[in-house]
């Protein structure tokens, strides 16, 4: 994997040691902080830089702001926690003044009042390009956040909804395809308006014994490596059971990219990844009618797919139709490694 | 006034209606949250982007650090609360890399630690230029959050330290000046490392009645039309009592600019400024020696100086040392009208 961006993160969690009041903190989506009797507080900050993580021109002003805040309470679902209050922090280029910013966060609001979130502050400045960090206060209740670290061998792992379509939406906008037609259509809006699994969480927290859950916002390969570095397990997980995104043959021919290739390094899909021991995992296989078996399970109306298992050591393998295992390495985004690729 | 950011941050404030929970929202220092039965949360956030708030070889990244969280901290004393946690956002160009972010988060965890402040996660990226968000989570007792709004007319004004050394400190690094001068010196290190009034403003808080109090980060002129727009009066300040930084007579040619100046347009000095009234404020200016009835008034180690009061109507007048009124107008930093001006 890329190490720059890890790390930094771990010579800061060496250098800031267990703190009381911080029941997670530094590496996984959001911290956990003792709160109430009942709850804890658990808040996360998400960046957000032109020709970094967007470009200003395939990206409208209120996409932006929708997906600033989907970012942030991406990570709380990925805790099983209920998000509460959001702060903004935004920079704008003079050029684009206030009716770009008006944009911005009518699409922010609309996502928040969805969810209840209340917009208690922020912070307003100038800047050559713009700038967006939001970040999400939630609760959660006391020690039932879901971290990052606690899958082991022998469970196994899951994911919801399809991967692979927010990256081709960005790549069918960079290369200017009409986006008329549905699929494209489709995948365009899985980019500029994806949906933080708020909901999926807190069923799947109510009714499972979660181990591990991350939100997929770098890429199947690169957060399937980051739950299993901070578990200390491995993973097989199986091509034909990945919910990649269907890609039309003459899109694939060109963009030259498959619709695997997309859903394990492409990132931006906001599902999420988590582990659960095998008699849940059973459970929740059973959750579609009966007549459907052919489907997958369904949980808060989104689909979740049973992709592999956890294994001992410290490789993920991926298994192909054919049989074949390959070892599989973090090929999604390591933004201190892939910088000049602008998304 | 500069009118677009606080055009801005009023349309918000009509579009955030009255939330429960929020107990102070967009425009004051922090937002204030109901947290516990016996404690408020007080939460805010703070961007530094290079070439808009700084300039990269006029900031050590050690000073940078430092000052990212000293802004937030400073945003937390305004609220006369007590700093907890902190979440650092932070996109660093790709040739600065680790070694710089390192650096930065050296400055930064040295002022965490002397304020018992936990640095309980954050988010890493890549950018062209710099940018620092910091955020930080406080307590309060319940209720007790000192907002700006509550100032009345008769009250008395006071701001702590001293204005304009911050700014003095910039003018000579930007002018290449020598600062091996101790008055210089200072202002320098008062520029690069700027002190948060966090023991202070408790201080404050537990003996007086304070009825309103901000920081001064944009400027004294700036941050007191703040106030006073916020709880709906005006001001009278006196020029001979404002604690302006002392200027030598060949840097003042030099930087074609008065102590009074700096102290009024300078920022970024992270003062207090705040409201008493009538009674307390003779309490608070009996704060001093007997024998030194000449000196101002002291606490936390901090001199305290009373430089007015509150009036009705909404105007803000200046009192020079020969009795002259005349209206003062936010000069300060104004984000969105001057950015072409990087400090």
């Amino acid at each position: 994997m890329k190490q720059s961006e890890w790390e930094l993160i771990r010579a800061l969690q060496r250098r800031a040691r267990p703190v009381p009041g911080v029941r997670v903190g530094i590496g996984d989506d959001a911290a956990v902080l003792a709160g109430t009797a009942r709850h804890d507080w658990v808040v996360t900050t998400d960046l957000l830089v032109e020709n970094v993580h967007f470009l200003r021109q395939a990206q409208p002003a209120r996409a932006l702001g929708y997906r600033a805040l989907a970012r942030s309470l991406s990570d709380i679902a990925a805790m099983a926690a209920v998000p509460r209050y959001a702060l903004v922090a935004l920079a704008v280029p003079p050029e684009l003044a206030t009716s770009w910013a008006r944009e911005f966060f009518a699409g922010l609001l609309g996502l928040a009042r969805r969810h209840k979130v209340a917009l208690a502050g922020g912070d307003l400045s100038a800047a050559e390009r713009i700038i967006a960090d939001v970040q999400v206060l939630g609760i959660v209740e006391k020690g039932q956040a879901v971290a990052r670290h606690g899958a082991r061998p022998g469970e196994q792992i899951f994911v919801s909804g399809a991967l692979g379509a927010s990256r081709l939406g960005l790549e069918v906008i960079r290369a200017g395809l009409s986006s008329v037609w549905p699929p494209l259509k489709r995948a365009v809006r899985a980019h500029l308006y994806p949906q933080p699994r708020l909901r999926l969480a807190r069923a799947l927290r109510r009714r499972f014994p979660l181990t591990a859950m991350i939100d997929v916002s770098d890429g199947l390969s690169t957060d399937l490596d980051h739950l299993c570095q901070a578990s200390g397990v491995g993973a097989v997980i199986y091509a034909a059971q990945i919910p990649a995104v269907r890609l039309p043959l003459p899109i694939a021919r060109r963009l030259s990219v498959s619709g695997l290739e997309l859903a394990l390094h492409g990132g931006e899909d906001y599902e999420l990844l988590f582990t659960l021991p095998a008699s849940a995992a059973r459970r929740l296989k059973a959750l579609r009618r009966r007549a459907a078996t052919h489907l997958p399970a369904r949980l808060a109306g989104v689909r979740l797919h049973h992709i592999g298992h956890v294994v001992r050591g410290r490789k993920i393998m991926l298994v192909d139709a054919q049989g074949r295992a390959r070892q599989l390495f973090p090929g999604g985004w390591d933004h201190f490694a892939r910088t000049k690729r602008a998304r």
